[in-house]
């Protein structure tokens, strides 16, 4: 993935994001706001519930959210290794049929790396 | 999506669809013109029939067959405050997973709403 | 389903909704409240937002979600026809994987059936 | 699983399918015996369509399925050794989440076995 | 569940596991290897893997899988109003349609408490 | 599928693959080993077992194992009256929500078919 690709999968995802919340459909709204709320600190920290938020992206096959999260991990302090090791989770539980999204993810993974390198992180703080 | 991605997608499928049904395999045939019966006036009606397809097309969070029966909804007169209701459906059933197709749904639902404004509805009786 | 296999359903249900929302975790108590607020009447009335709750749980193949939207279109006066007409787009969008689901959706609505010619229909404003 | 559970679900199996076939709608109905056609000699020979079919369902973890075409596949001559062939595809493609289904499976297949000892194979045409 | 079905759900497992494991399929032996070596301490530690563990049992909607992660988190130290928090995880990303999955869990998480008081806790090495 | 779009999913793939298994993960690495081992010929030939995971990962509407496993049955014989069996399988199984995925693997195999007028099978011994 390009990083001209994933700016335009950040402006996409923030722009449709608007669009929806702008509706007014309460049930939907709420849905979105519950969906920020479930990754907020509490008896766990918000590391390990973002790495259960991948997790889960990964055996239901969702690249977007699987983006997301590997995004939202980095920026609290998930390593390559720890990476791997939830991949590897998702891999085992989820079977062959989860290693196109990870070499995707992986692919995803590389490039903030890369980024990185060049510019702080990004601070991004929407839904999946 | 553009439109020229909406005209893409709807001759790809257009495409594909008569090279299978050319194909001497009955089985797929018979289930091609078994989709096109389930969704014809009974009991129900058209419109709420494809609400149906719709809502079961955002679970099993297939794009395709959100944006084909997002477009047949509008043929039959589904209005917008009636979709995002089929969303909000979807969406607490299926989970936040399902956020990534309700973004594409609601953007093809706009390219459909702008295309409309323009021109007169395309009719388009494939499957799925 | 025998008639004691369905309140013991029933009682299951109720019983363990209560324990869980009597615990202290707040996204999992809004969740619920949202959950009973998506099928409420809005744009779409009541009737139809339990038929779509029905077709999303027969495609994703859920029996207690499917026992639980049969028992609630069944109160909202969705009749026999209409039911196999929604069983028939669950099974042609989810497939044969379905039938397991619909032999017991039948057997369950057959029971609601026999039960309601010698008691009144039970009101149950339970979650899925 | 006793030999007795292997009869209820058999019966139950049975009664149902002859319930929902009585029933006036043509897309149920036809979908049924499209079913029962698919699996049919073609290109490709029973015993491989029935070996198809049993994966396809070990991947969507349905056990009814899966316990009818192990059922199907035994009575076309798939042999054990080929039977965990099947099965291990099936876990490797779909991940550790299909083992509890293995375990049924396998309990499924050995009762079949053990009850060959006894008494000659029973034919059944039903749907999955 | 009552503790006879706990018993029943371990024996069968340990059983069938047993049997699985003494066929000659090399495939199916290497996988439930593989299945025990994931969840060992390594850069996450085994109470951050057994968590992911249940909450990706939970999206696929497994129960015996879920049943076992709950006893292996509950051995390795995972609180109360931790388990809560996954189940939210699972909860939002997955649905309503989890709710079923997670009235079980919460019932056979409370069995292992109460069993807890009359007696030690269980140690359990098996798969799944 | 343009030719180029083939190429260009055969070197991502080529290129992650690498990038996957040169990461110090055993899990992951032995996953990767387990899935190659699964297709090897045993009990069930080559052939029959790359057809159990073409319809394994159609029923799972997976694109790219799909078209990985199109390409496989291609190499090892498997005709296109075959083909389009084992997607009847697939499609009955599966249901509707299946058929985008049908129509990009017909797609894919006609790619593969006219490349094949021009040159010889490309050899490919890599993961889905």
């Amino acid at each position: 993935m390009s990083e001209d690709k994933v700016r335009q999968f950040t402006d996409f995802r923030k722009r449709m994001n608007e669009r929806i919340l702008a509706e007014d459909n309460q049930v939907v709204r709420r849905f979105f706001a519950l969906d920020t709320q479930t990754y907020k600190a509490g008896a766990l920290d918000v590391k390990t519930k973002e790495m259960l938020g991948l997790v889960a992206s990964m055996v239901l096959r969702c690249d977007d959210c699987i983006a997301y999260h590997v995004a939202q991990c980095k920026e609290v302090g998930v390593g390559r290794d720890e990476f791997f090791e939830i991949f590897s989770v998702g891999l085992v539980v989820g079977g062959s049929i989860v290693i196109p999204h990870l070499r995707r993810a992986v692919d995803f993974l590389d490039q903030l790396e890369s980024a990185e390198v060049a510019a702080p992180p990004q601070h991004d703080h929407g839904q999946v």
